[in-house]
């Protein structure tokens, strides 16, 4: 597979003071306000429509899952979030994580399509289907369905999305003031569907958005999660730590997606990436070496024996893991996540402190240190060897490691011919090179009339 | 009941075009717009900023009810909409609608935790148990709970949300880099909430917000409404078309309060005004009565005769109401609307189409159209004869009956030393005299040592 000429495609993945979690303690970082200071989130946006990236991204989960102790755990709504930086922001495109296991879908669809009105086509929705149990109590449930029923319902979800999203045909809207008739009735429908998890029956209360629908982007890596990404995302954000990994998920989505009748370039694969970047090598290196030193390992063996579903005392720090744990097959949770950290641990026979200190990092992502020229050669690499069509950027610390990002390897990769110098459209869907999706009704009544 | 000088209180109530029926089909409007452009809606907020309001407003229910011939009817999810307004302006208070019916409490008390720290102590909720069949068969029902099942899901859904915005204690962040400890875990609360409709276990995502909690507005008129405003609501929109109607309201709700072991000063009472406002007396008729020249009575008829549970063909255009209506018992939906609507009939011996423009103005609140300082002598009446502790402006015609308002009403207002010159404060609770709810943790914590 060769791309075409300045196609890369850059998200930047956000989070609090950055993705190592250590990073909250680094002076540059202010622990009382990254997790809900406006202002911060606002200005990492503009960092990244400075460097002219496609998106910006945030993950959510409806729970307080955390140790507070350990890291910066308060979060806000995300689609609130991209709201507010929308109205400051004029390009980048603005992705959201919501769930399909803890919303409904007449209410979500509603509100994407509105933060694609107030964003001028820029929404994205990242489709999660959440994998923990803390999230299934807040929502009367004693635990979570299984990864089969939550998939199940997914889908669902995402069939009833798109009916709503098609509800109201682009030219719905008249506005003829003299006939007093400001809408167009037969072109506004009720989608009357009755299924296995939702009845839902009348049209959205919104217009049709400026991109039809919000860009679809997906994030699990299981086999459910890998077929429903083919047969739905247009984006796929990833954790690989190999290349030949990468290549093997690449080649299997795309494959995926061809099954499904879908043209495999309208789905494009984002592995995730932690850079950590130095004027050299070495003081790349010293800099995750300090973040590494400032992890706390008691927190994060809590979380780590969690995601293993084996007990704290049974990962002593400087040995290697258990040799008997469950297979992913048995994991009702995150199974893909599940299986990387099982197998990096496995590859590289880390010991426990060692493999903490790697995910502490990038939480199963891949971490690269090095200067702005090796981290555009890491980029390439994998870019040009069928592992990727873009990536997703996870700096280690905020907001340091965007601006780094933006400064320093965003021109070398212009340079290179890889990304784009400006940008050439104003919606998420032309920064992607993805088409906004036909209306089903339009396409019909066009359908009848060449009859 | 006297109040201190200067206390008076204004929120605009914004809707598309305006909030006659017939406002899209002047000169002035962009039909196109009205609904989804955030610019036109900003520019809206900075209007009544520019007036120094206490706060703006937005209705919305989870369903396409109307007839779009008729009317600008795409909305936009209010939530988002008021993230979006916080980006741009920076003290006018943000109040949108949501439903207890037809969301989860926790995501819904988080999404407005989110709009109070991104306004930085802004928001309000205007709680609704959302009163049309077409919602509930969006959500998988076969018809909407019966008035009495929607108000107790609503005190519940209230207890919940109040127990998760309770959670994070304001001291719960810690921020120690040097021991590595970001949060203090025994101030983050896992609420355990097992109830009749709800069971939620954890504590809230997100940190306690600069209010505490959003402003809590309510605007049923029912008993049921009004027992839930008196134990809930610190701010009340009603509709009412005399003075005497407003006095016995604006009693009746304090002295439930006082029921509730309120203070009666916590729980504002403000009547909704359509005012149209001109030069003249006869000039602001003349514009009243060229807007309900502009409405189609087919279309609104349809709308009365849903409200009023009869046949359409049961309301011609040139008599009075039908002798044999249902009692407001019967009325499972807006039951205070409906009660209101009857009697402003009977009571004026109103023909359809008579009735039909007066709600095309103000569905059923009081539209006054005169001067500027007409319009201000009929909110210094009411507000100085125990009718109202402020007002919710509900301009006819938007965006010139908002800039009619706060450029010619407003100074008289001020001028008189009932209206502010500047703000006071940066919060909705500041702008409306009401204090930061206290925590029950901290509170109890508080006891505790002094014990």
């Amino acid at each position: 597979m060769t791309h075409r000429p300045g196609q890369l495609h850059l998200n930047a993945f956000l989070m609090s003071s950055g993705h190592h979690e250590a990073s909250w303690r680094l002076p540059e970082s202010d622990p009382s306000s990254v997790s809900t200071n406006i202002a911060f989130l606002q200005q990492l946006a503009l960092t990244a429509e400075r460097g002219r990236l496609d998106s910006i991204f945030f993950a959510d989960g409806p729970a307080q899952g955390r140790d507070v102790g350990r890291r910066p755990s308060g979060t806000l709504e995300p689609t609130v979030v991209l709201a507010a930086i929308a109205a400051v922001t004029s390009r980048i495109g603005l992705i959201a994580t919501a769930s399909t296991t803890y919303n409904d879908p007449y209410n979500l669809a509603r509100r994407f399509a509105s933060v694609d009105h107030i964003s001028g086509g820029r929404a994205g929705w990242n489709i999660v289907t959440t994998a923990f149990g803390e999230a299934a109590r807040n929502f009367g449930l004693a635990d979570q369905p299984s990864h089969r029923e939550r998939y199940e319902r997914a889908a669902e979800f995402l069939e009833v999305s798109l009916k709503l999203w098609d509800s109201w045909e682009a030219d719905a809207e008249v506005g003829d003031k003299a006939a007093g008739v400001w809408g167009d009735s037969s072109k506004v429908h009720a989608i009357g569907h009755v299924g296995e998890h939702f009845s839902v029956a009348g049209a959205l209360t919104t217009p049709r958005s400026p991109q039809g629908r919000p860009l679809l982007v997906q994030a699990g890596s299981s086999e459910d999660g890998k077929d429903f990404a083919a047969q739905y995302a247009e984006a796929v954000f990833t954790a690989q730590q190999t290349l030949a990994d990468a290549q093997e998920f690449y080649a299997d989505l795309k494959r995926r997606a061809v099954e499904w009748g879908r043209d495999p370039a309208t789905v494009l694969v984002l592995p995730g990436i932690v850079p950590v970047i130095g004027a050299t090598e070495a003081e790349a290196r010293e800099k995750e070496d300090e973040l590494d030193r400032l992890i706390k390992p008691e927190y994060a063996r809590v979380e780590l024996a969690k995601t293993l579903r084996v007990h704290p005392d049974d990962l002593p720090l400087d040995r290697e893991l258990p040799a008997d744990l469950p297979s992913e097959d048995e994991i009702e949770g995150a199974k893909s996540r599940y299986t990387l950290v099982v197998n990096l641990a496995r590859r590289e026979h880390l010991t426990v402190r060692q493999l903490i200190g790697r995910l502490g990092g990038g939480r199963g992502h891949r971490t690269f240190s090095g200067t702005a020229e090796q981290v555009a050669d890491a980029i390439q690499d994998w870019y040009d060897h069928g592992a990727a069509d873009g990536f997703n950027i996870m700096p280690a610390v905020l907001p340091s490691g965007l601006d780094d990002f933006v400064d320093q390897v965003v021109p070398i990769l212009v340079d290179r011919g890889l990304f784009r110098t400006e940008y050439t459209g104003t919606t998420l869907r032309e920064h992607y090179g993805l088409a906004v999706p036909e209306n089903r009704w339009t396409a019909a009544r066009t359908a009848e009339i060449a009859r």
